[in-house]
């Protein structure tokens, strides 16, 4: 390890996210600016197993901050959660003349990563690519901040049709295990209500606040639901359940799905995305390996991987609270 | 029905489409113009029988050229269905000194208002507006250029994720009965394949347009389904049979659903309403009565509400050939 | 020229137009489809000259539908203004053994195309690609829609700040000899008024409307302007003019500027593209030459080089009708 | 003082920003969440002193957290600079029963309100709502990230054209005496260069910027110019002197000017709008005055408004770096 670093790789892992090309575009400008070389990794991991590589210069990441999506593409890999496929990747890393490798996505890209540290002391630096911020370390994961914006302008729509019509609409949009796209874009849309896992308020409470919303006049409503509630029910379900209790109700229900992964990145998504790149080619050029570069209260840090991953970003109370003064 | 028109009610009725704004903009306005007053009538027909009224003054229709929805609002009136509901409905046009009415909306509004002017000779002129575009007497209705581009800007946002994961997509847009919105996107989209109620072409076309995309060296796959498909199965159905045939195609559904109703109008849609309301004012102060405007070869025209009801504008078969070639 | 074509060349000139792309991509898999070979042509004329040209296959122009501005470039070239340039480019297109050319743009474009047939006998086939829609012989232009849509989205921007503040503002759009740009944009955005080449109302008018509209109580106006207005002054002096008059107006200026030419084009413009790129394809297939094809009345048409160079839209006068009374 | 506050007042001052009408709408609702009354102030400082007021209910800010500008308008206010008018400001307060104040603006809307609790003893919250983010105490201002977008949505449609034509193009944005707007909007545009007020690099750096460009074989090139870059020229001359420079450059200028003002909210500028709303009722509530409050760290913070008026944010020279190294 103690040989300077002449060559990076760089992969994009787990489920895509806009601003993963200008963070690619950012990695591969910062080797041109600091002389070393790069190499782009296809499909992820597996195409770290199968020697799936190819030179990087300058001009080949032009026009490419603006789109959606990875060039690099990305792909589950069964085999590099296998030791035997770990090695492969590994050998064909050193065959091509690969220093460190700059890794972008989310929780299981980050572990396949630690693992593949601790086997081959091969050096690795993370960069939070998810549109979920289900990340610890960093304020914002690259693809957040465009989530929010996709999903505000669909519910702005709906919002026209819900109001002509005196709807009431259940939407849902994405966020497993973190409700952070739910309640910003609850917020965001001016949602009567807003569901999401971190916090099981129960039926009883949406039926209550349904209630309050038509005695205060309101005609029309939006409850936003995060894909991963714990209510015990999904959108389906849960409008059914409404349905039963109030028949007067025209409900209808809206489930946004993967749209909400495309577009083009936002200004602040491109530009988290720049600094990171260029922070992770840093890190890596300073012998630093095992982290992941973040931004937190607008300044570049970084993270253990162990953190990263096990750690959670708390639901902010001050939203939740924002969240029902604003829909009074 | 000698004595001059010296109010004219609108309305807008069925499901809500946009540029429905701009059109009564329109209509206010060249009332204001030709010195007759307006009045709105709120919740389509239910609204007339309930006399839920509101004189509108050219300053109230300010700024909302661009909204999506309708301020009028729209509702279903089964009461209107009726002969005693339309006779209520005429007793409030006769007592509010309504000489003439507009109907904006489509097949079921003008049905209403035909059954309307048989019973009471009342002056009636319909707008067509509706996402479907399946009103014959017009090349395009309100609405459904807007709903175009709003459908091709989210398979655009889709297609960034299905090329980054060699995905296939099954996208259901609406057009129960018309695929004209399916075929349009699904050409502007650059989708694999599109599938249509006019055109049932069976799975085994759907599974060789996929076996030949494969072999070409796609990736990835769009396919755009009309809700109302007649392959005889829904999306999920379809996206399960073929899951069956190739488990190794990584498979994902999107309804796009309500949001294709709502947003801000498009120029173009803007335009045909800013041209159909004024047309409509027009053509009831001309003593016409009966006909739906339209606009055909970029000329206003009008058509009788029988024909615009019954008639069907045909699939353009020249756009089945245009969607084969290039998606080869 | 009676052997079979077997090769054809595509290239883009004059003005770059969103839906550029989309046509280019139907031209290539047209002949994808009709097999016969296609070549792309870099910067217009001038690469014609060079011997700039490129294979495309199927998948070289996959995902560019959506993708404004044009990848085979455009340029001005004097040279191909010279004879020797134009036996140049004959010289090249022999070599490479192309038999036919497809050539999208705009009059000057169809102008050269013209006198390459004359010189040469080489089959030329046209596509109308201009945001200004100032071509006879097709209802659109590639580009015109989707310019209108960015004018208007720009123009609810200004409306905006204009309302919050009670400002006039005096807004350039595109459109140097043709109004279309500034008349449909003016009626779609609510403009107040609206100053096109095709009618010179003189600023009298001009002021007489503000007039009336302070009469009526409008605070803020929207005033669309032509870049090619003939009332004798440009934008700027235009509102120096008015301030003069008028001290008490708070005005302001925007010039739209090149942002009207880029952006990816609406699902109008990706459909007409497509259609006119097999259209030209099967035309030069048809031992058809010297023809631009185009969309009338939603078929698709075509009409000789000289037409559509010497010809003129004119401006719809019921469409300055609309603009007046839904300014009222 | 010790009296209970039961009725506040709201007004924004300044140039308008997206994300104040989401502002009032989040005072008025936390205004009726702690069942205070809420009075709305047209035309900022000068409705304030001709009592141009209104009650503003709930239901009055409904479907207005999407939109641009702002429903209480802006204006400037020559008369509130004097003590008089000021004297008249408060009669009409008292009058009313207002107990408090909400100031919506910027620096100059600060300074109103910080003489105005000197000579009167009222309590006085400030929001900060402008593009420029040029306030101190706050990470972002209201407006900011939503200008953000615009302009890189703009640049990206540009950059369509540029590059379709291998042309130079020097666009201008908005931030008198604060880069922000050109530092962020260029690195995330991809901007070549980036000329800001605080940094004057000169004209030497931006010519051999430009050389190294071409020598890179880019054929295209955006510079971004802040509105007050110190450069000692206004992009139209800078364009003539690179032009006289370099007469090869195909040369174009765009000035953005207003429609950065307006648009739709992003979702953050939303969600902050929202906090900070709430915020400032619960901050007079709880007998705080002369303070802004704003988000730091993803905190709500206040601080004085002597502070937000006299400090400044810094650029960040890491940006400065990342820009340069990004455009390599």
């Amino acid at each position: 390890m103690n040989e300077p670093i002449k060559k990076i790789a760089v992969l994009t892992s787990g489920g895509d996210a806009p601003g993963m090309n200008a963070a690619i575009r950012a990695v591969v400008r910062a080797c041109t600016y600091y002389r070393v070389d790069c190499i782009g990794v296809y499909r992820g991991y597996q195409g770290l197993i199968e020697g799936d590589f190819e030179m990087l210069s300058a001009r080949h990441v032009s026009n490419i901050i603006n789109k959606g999506g990875t060039i690099l593409k990305s792909a589950r890999s069964e085999e590099f959660k296998t030791v035997e496929g770990r090695a492969k990747a590994y050998e064909n890393l050193k065959k091509a003349g690969v220093g460190a490798l700059v890794i972008i996505g989310g929780d299981g890209t980050f572990t396949g990563g630690l693992k593949f540290i601790e086997e081959f002391n091969f050096p690795v630096v993370g960069i939070p690519g998810t549109i979920d911020n289900d990340i610890y370390g960093t304020d914002n994961t690259i693809g957040y901040d465009t989530a929010l914006n996709t999903v505000v302008e669909v519910i702005d729509k709906i919002r026209d049709t819900a109001s002509s019509h005196n709807r009431l609409f259940f939407i849902e949009v994405m966020g497993r295990d973190a409700g952070f796209i739910a309640l910003n874009t609850g917020i965001g849309a001016g949602a009567e209500e807003i569901l999401i896992p971190e916090k099981n308020l129960g039926l009883d409470r949406l039926v209550e606040s349904l209630d309050k919303s038509r005695e205060k006049g309101k005609t029309s409503s939006i409850v936003v639901v995060s894909e991963g509630d714990k209510i015990g029910k999904n959108v389906f379900e849960l409008a059914d359940y409404i349905k039963e209790k109030y028949p007067f109700y025209d409900i209808r229900v809206s489930v946004l799905g993967h749209m909400q992964r495309g577009g083009s990145p936002s200004c602040y998504d491109r530009v988290l995305a720049s600094r990171l790149g260029v922070a992770a080619v840093e890190a890596l050029l300073d012998r630093t390996s095992g982290v992941m570069v973040g931004v937190t209260n607008n300044e570049v840090t970084s993270v253990g991987f162990n953190k990263a991953i096990k750690m959670n970003h708390d639901i902010n109370e001050e939203l939740l609270k924002v969240a029902e003064i604003t829909s009074v």
